[in-house]
Protein backbone atom coordinates (compact mmCIF):
# COMPACT_ATOMS: atom_id res chain seq x y z
CA UNK A 1 0.00 0.00 0.00
CA UNK A 2 1.19 3.62 -0.79
CA UNK A 3 2.48 5.32 1.96
CA UNK A 4 0.45 8.29 3.28
CA UNK A 5 2.09 11.73 2.54
CA UNK A 6 1.12 13.40 5.92
CA UNK A 7 -0.76 17.34 5.86
CA UNK A 8 1.11 20.21 5.32
CA UNK A 9 -0.85 23.52 7.25
CA UNK A 10 0.20 26.78 6.84
CA UNK A 11 -1.04 29.65 9.06
CA UNK A 12 -0.32 33.01 8.08
CA UNK A 13 -1.85 36.66 8.23
CA UNK A 14 -0.47 40.06 9.10
CA UNK A 15 1.58 41.04 12.02
CA UNK A 16 0.13 41.34 15.06
CA UNK A 17 -3.31 39.33 13.97
CA UNK A 18 -2.50 36.13 16.74
CA UNK A 19 -0.54 33.67 14.90
CA UNK A 20 1.24 32.73 17.24
CA UNK A 21 -0.54 32.45 19.77
CA UNK A 22 -2.93 30.19 18.02
CA UNK A 23 -0.62 28.36 16.73
CA UNK A 24 0.61 27.36 19.92
CA UNK A 25 -2.76 26.49 21.80
CA UNK A 26 -3.69 24.55 18.32
CA UNK A 27 -0.41 22.61 19.29
CA UNK A 28 -1.80 22.16 22.69
CA UNK A 29 -5.05 20.53 21.63
CA UNK A 30 -4.04 18.48 19.12
CA UNK A 31 -0.54 17.01 19.90
CA UNK A 32 0.05 15.12 16.67
CA UNK A 33 1.20 17.73 14.48
CA UNK A 34 4.82 18.94 13.51
CA UNK A 35 5.41 22.75 13.94
CA UNK A 36 8.08 23.79 11.31
CA UNK A 37 10.55 25.87 13.11
CA UNK A 38 11.49 29.16 10.63
CA UNK A 39 14.86 30.78 10.26
CA UNK A 40 15.28 34.36 11.33
CA UNK A 41 17.62 37.43 11.34
CA UNK A 42 15.55 39.05 13.73
CA UNK A 43 17.10 39.37 17.37
CA UNK A 44 15.16 36.95 19.30
CA UNK A 45 12.32 38.42 22.03
CA UNK A 46 12.25 37.73 25.51
CA UNK A 47 10.53 34.71 25.61
CA UNK A 48 11.67 33.40 22.25
CA UNK A 49 14.09 30.41 22.22
CA UNK A 50 16.58 28.96 19.86
CA UNK A 51 15.11 26.31 18.01
CA UNK A 52 11.77 25.93 19.85
CA UNK A 53 10.17 29.46 18.07
CA UNK A 54 13.14 30.14 15.76
CA UNK A 55 16.34 29.42 14.51
CA UNK A 56 18.47 32.34 14.81
CA UNK A 57 20.66 33.40 12.55
CA UNK A 58 22.99 36.20 10.93
CA UNK A 59 22.18 37.73 8.04
CA UNK A 60 25.04 36.41 6.24
CA UNK A 61 24.31 32.99 6.90
CA UNK A 62 20.75 33.45 5.79
CA UNK A 63 22.17 34.49 2.44
CA UNK A 64 24.04 31.97 2.19
CA UNK A 65 21.37 29.37 2.70
CA UNK A 66 19.49 31.87 0.09
CA UNK A 67 22.47 30.85 -2.27
CA UNK A 68 22.11 27.05 -1.53
CA UNK A 69 18.47 27.03 -2.24
CA UNK A 70 17.72 25.60 0.97
CA UNK A 71 14.52 27.15 1.30
CA UNK A 72 11.02 26.35 0.37
CA UNK A 73 10.09 30.17 1.11
CA UNK A 74 11.98 33.14 2.27
CA UNK A 75 11.20 36.85 2.34
CA UNK A 76 12.12 40.11 3.94
CA UNK A 77 9.56 40.98 6.27
CA UNK A 78 9.55 44.38 7.66
CA UNK A 79 13.74 44.58 7.28
CA UNK A 80 13.98 41.26 8.36
CA UNK A 81 14.61 37.90 6.91
CA UNK A 82 12.56 34.77 7.52
CA UNK A 83 12.25 31.58 5.71
CA UNK A 84 11.22 27.83 5.71
CA UNK A 85 13.41 25.55 5.07
CA UNK A 86 13.03 23.04 2.43
CA UNK A 87 14.20 19.59 3.91
CA UNK A 88 11.84 20.21 7.03
CA UNK A 89 9.02 20.17 4.99
CA UNK A 90 9.82 17.24 2.83
CA UNK A 91 10.90 15.13 5.42
CA UNK A 92 8.30 15.65 7.70
CA UNK A 93 5.35 14.96 4.67
CA UNK A 94 7.49 12.11 4.00
CA UNK A 95 7.24 10.59 6.84
CA UNK A 96 3.07 11.03 7.26
CA UNK A 97 3.27 13.80 9.65
CA UNK A 98 1.36 16.66 9.44
CA UNK A 99 3.23 20.00 9.69
CA UNK A 100 2.02 23.56 10.67
CA UNK A 101 4.17 26.39 9.08
CA UNK A 102 3.33 29.79 10.32
CA UNK A 103 4.76 32.07 8.21
CA UNK A 104 3.85 36.03 6.50
CA UNK A 105 1.94 36.52 3.73
CA UNK A 106 5.01 36.70 1.49
CA UNK A 107 6.26 33.77 1.99
CA UNK A 108 2.79 31.92 1.70
CA UNK A 109 2.19 32.49 -1.32
CA UNK A 110 5.67 31.38 -2.74
CA UNK A 111 4.93 28.32 -1.00
CA UNK A 112 1.72 27.81 -2.68
CA UNK A 113 3.96 27.67 -6.13
CA UNK A 114 6.14 24.92 -4.32
CA UNK A 115 3.43 22.61 -2.59
CA UNK A 116 0.15 23.58 -4.29
CA UNK A 117 -1.09 20.74 -1.75
CA UNK A 118 -0.47 22.63 1.26
CA UNK A 119 -3.52 24.05 2.93
CA UNK A 120 -3.38 27.63 3.58
CA UNK A 121 -5.39 29.38 6.10
CA UNK A 122 -5.40 33.00 7.11
CA UNK A 123 -5.89 34.47 9.72
CA UNK A 124 -7.31 38.19 9.99
CA UNK A 125 -7.81 40.91 12.53
CA UNK A 126 -11.36 41.83 13.27
CA UNK A 127 -10.84 44.83 12.77
CA UNK A 128 -8.08 48.12 11.79
CA UNK A 129 -8.46 49.35 15.83
CA UNK A 130 -7.71 46.16 17.22
CA UNK A 131 -4.95 45.15 15.01
CA UNK A 132 -3.20 48.51 15.88
CA UNK A 133 -4.29 47.70 19.32
CA UNK A 134 -2.45 44.91 19.59
CA UNK A 135 0.59 45.65 17.67
CA UNK A 136 1.02 48.76 19.99
CA UNK A 137 0.45 46.02 23.45
CA UNK A 138 3.32 44.14 21.98
CA UNK A 139 5.59 46.80 22.78
CA UNK A 140 8.82 45.91 21.53
CA UNK A 141 8.57 48.30 18.07
CA UNK A 142 8.61 51.79 17.23
CA UNK A 143 6.27 54.10 15.65
CA UNK A 144 7.73 53.70 12.22
CA UNK A 145 7.89 49.94 12.44
CA UNK A 146 4.16 50.18 13.31
CA UNK A 147 2.71 51.98 10.30
CA UNK A 148 4.82 49.97 8.50
CA UNK A 149 2.71 46.82 9.34
CA UNK A 150 -0.07 48.19 9.33
CA UNK A 151 0.47 49.01 5.70
CA UNK A 152 1.48 46.17 5.21
CA UNK A 153 -1.33 44.65 6.63
CA UNK A 154 -3.92 46.76 3.98
CA UNK A 155 -2.34 45.11 1.09
CA UNK A 156 -2.08 41.39 2.75
CA UNK A 157 -5.52 40.96 3.29
CA UNK A 158 -6.26 41.44 -1.08
CA UNK A 159 -4.10 38.32 -0.79
CA UNK A 160 -6.85 36.19 0.67
CA UNK A 161 -8.70 34.87 -2.23
CA UNK A 162 -5.47 32.45 -2.73
CA UNK A 163 -6.00 31.02 0.36
CA UNK A 164 -8.21 28.17 1.20
CA UNK A 165 -9.66 29.26 4.70
CA UNK A 166 -9.99 32.38 6.47
CA UNK A 167 -10.35 32.85 10.18
CA UNK A 168 -10.54 35.89 11.99
CA UNK A 169 -9.48 36.08 15.26
CA UNK A 170 -11.88 38.14 17.26
CA UNK A 171 -11.91 36.01 20.19
CA UNK A 172 -9.37 33.70 20.61
CA UNK A 173 -10.99 30.57 22.07
CA UNK A 174 -13.50 30.46 18.85
CA UNK A 175 -10.50 31.27 16.59
CA UNK A 176 -9.25 28.66 17.79
CA UNK A 177 -12.15 26.30 17.48
CA UNK A 178 -12.34 27.05 13.60
CA UNK A 179 -8.28 26.32 13.29
CA UNK A 180 -8.79 23.27 15.46
CA UNK A 181 -11.53 22.43 12.97
CA UNK A 182 -10.40 23.07 9.74
CA UNK A 183 -7.03 20.68 10.80
CA UNK A 184 -9.71 17.62 11.88
CA UNK A 185 -11.71 18.11 8.63
CA UNK A 186 -9.13 18.37 6.16
CA UNK A 187 -7.34 14.86 8.02
CA UNK A 188 -11.43 13.58 6.48
CA UNK A 189 -10.77 14.67 3.74
CA UNK A 190 -11.04 11.96 0.90
CA UNK A 191 -7.24 12.17 -1.05
CA UNK A 192 -5.02 10.17 -2.10
CA UNK A 193 -4.68 7.94 1.28
CA UNK A 194 -8.94 7.68 1.87
CA UNK A 195 -10.18 7.54 -1.24
CA UNK A 196 -9.81 3.81 -1.93
CA UNK A 197 -10.60 3.51 1.33
CA UNK A 198 -11.46 -0.58 2.35
CA UNK A 199 -12.86 -2.32 5.25
CA UNK B 1 -23.24 43.48 -1.87
CA UNK B 2 -23.62 39.96 -3.39
CA UNK B 3 -26.02 37.98 -1.05
CA UNK B 4 -24.00 35.09 0.24
CA UNK B 5 -25.47 31.94 -0.73
CA UNK B 6 -25.73 28.90 1.70
CA UNK B 7 -23.96 25.89 1.95
CA UNK B 8 -25.34 22.52 0.40
CA UNK B 9 -24.32 19.76 2.96
CA UNK B 10 -24.79 16.15 1.90
CA UNK B 11 -24.48 13.12 4.27
CA UNK B 12 -24.19 9.89 2.83
CA UNK B 13 -23.64 6.57 3.11
CA UNK B 14 -24.83 2.65 3.19
CA UNK B 15 -28.13 1.77 5.24
CA UNK B 16 -27.38 1.17 8.93
CA UNK B 17 -24.34 3.18 9.30
CA UNK B 18 -25.76 5.43 11.91
CA UNK B 19 -26.72 8.93 8.96
CA UNK B 20 -29.98 9.51 10.89
CA UNK B 21 -28.29 9.58 14.41
CA UNK B 22 -25.66 11.28 13.61
CA UNK B 23 -27.33 14.14 11.60
CA UNK B 24 -29.88 14.60 14.59
CA UNK B 25 -27.28 14.89 17.06
CA UNK B 26 -25.38 17.71 14.51
CA UNK B 27 -28.69 19.69 14.39
CA UNK B 28 -28.36 19.72 18.48
CA UNK B 29 -24.84 21.25 18.52
CA UNK B 30 -25.16 23.41 15.44
CA UNK B 31 -28.71 25.06 15.56
CA UNK B 32 -28.21 27.13 12.51
CA UNK B 33 -28.56 24.66 10.11
CA UNK B 34 -31.63 23.64 7.93
CA UNK B 35 -32.65 20.10 7.32
CA UNK B 36 -34.40 18.74 3.63
CA UNK B 37 -36.83 16.41 4.88
CA UNK B 38 -36.97 13.52 1.90
CA UNK B 39 -39.93 12.28 0.13
CA UNK B 40 -40.30 9.01 0.51
CA UNK B 41 -42.94 5.55 -0.47
CA UNK B 42 -41.35 3.59 2.37
CA UNK B 43 -43.93 3.45 5.92
CA UNK B 44 -43.14 5.11 8.84
CA UNK B 45 -41.09 3.55 11.25
CA UNK B 46 -42.51 3.77 14.95
CA UNK B 47 -40.66 7.15 15.67
CA UNK B 48 -40.55 8.53 12.61
CA UNK B 49 -43.10 11.52 12.32
CA UNK B 50 -44.42 12.99 9.17
CA UNK B 51 -42.85 16.57 7.86
CA UNK B 52 -39.82 16.00 10.44
CA UNK B 53 -38.76 12.84 9.21
CA UNK B 54 -39.69 12.12 5.75
CA UNK B 55 -42.86 13.09 3.69
CA UNK B 56 -44.67 9.89 3.30
CA UNK B 57 -46.09 9.65 -0.11
CA UNK B 58 -47.72 6.46 -2.29
CA UNK B 59 -45.90 5.45 -5.31
CA UNK B 60 -48.08 6.93 -7.50
CA UNK B 61 -47.71 10.37 -6.42
CA UNK B 62 -44.16 9.60 -6.15
CA UNK B 63 -44.25 8.82 -9.97
CA UNK B 64 -45.81 12.11 -10.32
CA UNK B 65 -43.30 14.13 -9.18
CA UNK B 66 -40.76 12.77 -11.20
CA UNK B 67 -42.89 13.33 -14.05
CA UNK B 68 -43.31 16.70 -13.43
CA UNK B 69 -39.22 16.66 -12.48
CA UNK B 70 -39.81 18.04 -8.69
CA UNK B 71 -36.53 15.80 -7.95
CA UNK B 72 -32.76 17.20 -7.46
CA UNK B 73 -32.12 13.61 -6.75
CA UNK B 74 -34.21 10.35 -6.64
CA UNK B 75 -33.81 6.91 -5.76
CA UNK B 76 -35.19 3.68 -5.72
CA UNK B 77 -33.37 2.14 -2.76
CA UNK B 78 -34.35 -1.23 -1.57
CA UNK B 79 -37.47 -1.48 -3.11
CA UNK B 80 -38.61 2.07 -1.68
CA UNK B 81 -38.53 5.36 -3.38
CA UNK B 82 -36.77 8.32 -1.92
CA UNK B 83 -36.33 11.72 -3.25
CA UNK B 84 -35.48 15.86 -2.66
CA UNK B 85 -37.18 18.13 -3.95
CA UNK B 86 -35.38 20.64 -5.73
CA UNK B 87 -37.14 23.80 -4.63
CA UNK B 88 -36.32 22.96 -0.78
CA UNK B 89 -32.41 23.06 -2.16
CA UNK B 90 -32.84 26.29 -4.08
CA UNK B 91 -35.15 28.22 -1.34
CA UNK B 92 -32.32 27.49 1.19
CA UNK B 93 -29.46 28.41 -0.71
CA UNK B 94 -30.93 31.23 -2.16
CA UNK B 95 -31.74 32.46 1.42
CA UNK B 96 -28.60 32.26 2.70
CA UNK B 97 -29.21 29.32 4.55
CA UNK B 98 -26.85 26.30 5.00
CA UNK B 99 -28.88 23.03 4.44
CA UNK B 100 -28.12 19.55 5.36
CA UNK B 101 -29.62 16.16 3.09
CA UNK B 102 -29.65 12.72 4.56
CA UNK B 103 -29.07 10.76 1.49
CA UNK B 104 -28.69 7.57 0.10
CA UNK B 105 -25.38 6.78 -2.44
CA UNK B 106 -26.97 7.09 -5.39
CA UNK B 107 -28.79 10.30 -4.95
CA UNK B 108 -25.88 11.58 -3.68
CA UNK B 109 -23.83 11.02 -6.76
CA UNK B 110 -27.25 12.57 -9.07
CA UNK B 111 -27.15 15.26 -6.94
CA UNK B 112 -23.70 15.91 -7.12
CA UNK B 113 -24.30 16.39 -11.06
CA UNK B 114 -26.87 19.20 -10.30
CA UNK B 115 -24.98 20.69 -7.15
CA UNK B 116 -21.17 20.34 -8.01
CA UNK B 117 -20.43 23.43 -5.25
CA UNK B 118 -22.21 20.72 -2.42
CA UNK B 119 -19.91 19.33 0.20
CA UNK B 120 -20.17 15.48 0.00
CA UNK B 121 -19.55 13.46 3.14
CA UNK B 122 -19.23 9.92 3.34
CA UNK B 123 -20.35 7.87 6.59
CA UNK B 124 -18.96 4.10 6.78
CA UNK B 125 -18.89 1.99 9.32
CA UNK B 126 -15.61 0.56 10.47
CA UNK B 127 -16.36 -2.79 9.84
CA UNK B 128 -18.56 -4.93 8.44
CA UNK B 129 -19.24 -6.95 11.38
CA UNK B 130 -20.66 -3.79 12.83
CA UNK B 131 -22.60 -3.03 10.12
CA UNK B 132 -24.55 -6.15 9.73
CA UNK B 133 -24.92 -5.75 13.76
CA UNK B 134 -26.66 -2.00 13.85
CA UNK B 135 -28.69 -3.52 10.60
CA UNK B 136 -30.00 -6.85 12.40
CA UNK B 137 -30.05 -4.33 15.96
CA UNK B 138 -32.58 -2.37 14.05
CA UNK B 139 -34.80 -5.18 13.96
CA UNK B 140 -37.24 -3.72 11.37
CA UNK B 141 -36.31 -5.89 8.40
CA UNK B 142 -36.50 -9.68 7.31
CA UNK B 143 -32.96 -11.45 6.29
CA UNK B 144 -33.55 -10.94 2.38
CA UNK B 145 -33.60 -7.03 2.83
CA UNK B 146 -30.53 -6.86 4.84
CA UNK B 147 -28.33 -9.20 2.84
CA UNK B 148 -29.36 -6.87 -0.21
CA UNK B 149 -28.57 -4.12 2.29
CA UNK B 150 -24.76 -5.51 2.96
CA UNK B 151 -24.42 -6.11 -0.95
CA UNK B 152 -25.16 -2.61 -1.56
CA UNK B 153 -23.14 -1.40 0.83
CA UNK B 154 -20.47 -3.39 -0.91
CA UNK B 155 -20.13 -1.73 -3.96
CA UNK B 156 -21.25 1.91 -2.41
CA UNK B 157 -18.06 1.93 -0.59
CA UNK B 158 -16.31 2.16 -3.94
CA UNK B 159 -18.31 5.50 -4.59
CA UNK B 160 -15.91 7.31 -1.58
CA UNK B 161 -13.62 9.09 -4.62
CA UNK B 162 -16.36 11.06 -5.65
CA UNK B 163 -17.29 12.68 -2.05
CA UNK B 164 -15.35 15.42 -0.23
CA UNK B 165 -14.90 13.60 2.89
CA UNK B 166 -15.03 10.47 5.11
CA UNK B 167 -15.81 9.95 8.32
CA UNK B 168 -16.15 6.51 10.12
CA UNK B 169 -18.99 6.28 12.61
CA UNK B 170 -16.85 3.64 14.87
CA UNK B 171 -17.83 5.92 18.51
CA UNK B 172 -20.86 8.06 17.82
CA UNK B 173 -18.49 11.06 19.32
CA UNK B 174 -15.90 10.70 17.54
CA UNK B 175 -17.89 10.33 14.45
CA UNK B 176 -20.16 13.58 15.24
CA UNK B 177 -16.59 15.84 16.00
CA UNK B 178 -15.71 14.93 12.64
CA UNK B 179 -19.11 15.50 10.98
CA UNK B 180 -19.46 19.05 13.39
CA UNK B 181 -15.69 20.18 12.13
CA UNK B 182 -16.67 19.78 8.76
CA UNK B 183 -19.41 22.36 9.04
CA UNK B 184 -17.49 25.03 10.89
CA UNK B 185 -14.33 24.64 8.50
CA UNK B 186 -16.44 24.83 5.57
CA UNK B 187 -17.67 28.06 6.87
CA UNK B 188 -14.40 29.75 6.65
CA UNK B 189 -13.84 28.16 3.38
CA UNK B 190 -12.54 30.79 1.50
CA UNK B 191 -14.97 31.28 -1.05
CA UNK B 192 -17.57 33.45 -2.96
CA UNK B 193 -18.86 35.59 -0.21
CA UNK B 194 -15.21 35.34 1.84
CA UNK B 195 -12.94 35.95 -1.07
CA UNK B 196 -13.42 39.89 -0.92
CA UNK B 197 -13.57 39.87 2.43
CA UNK B 198 -13.33 43.74 4.13
CA UNK B 199 -12.23 45.07 7.24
Amino acid sequence: MKKKTGHLFVISGPSGVGKGTLREKLFQQISDLSYSVSVTTRKPRRDEEEGRDYYFVNEETFKQYIKDEKFAEWALVHGEYKGTLLNTIKQNLEQGKDLVLEIDVQGALQLKEKFPQGIFIFIAPPSWEKLEKRLRGRNTEDEEILQKRLNNAHSELKQIKHYDYLVINNHLLEALKELKCIIIAERCRVRDGLSDFKL
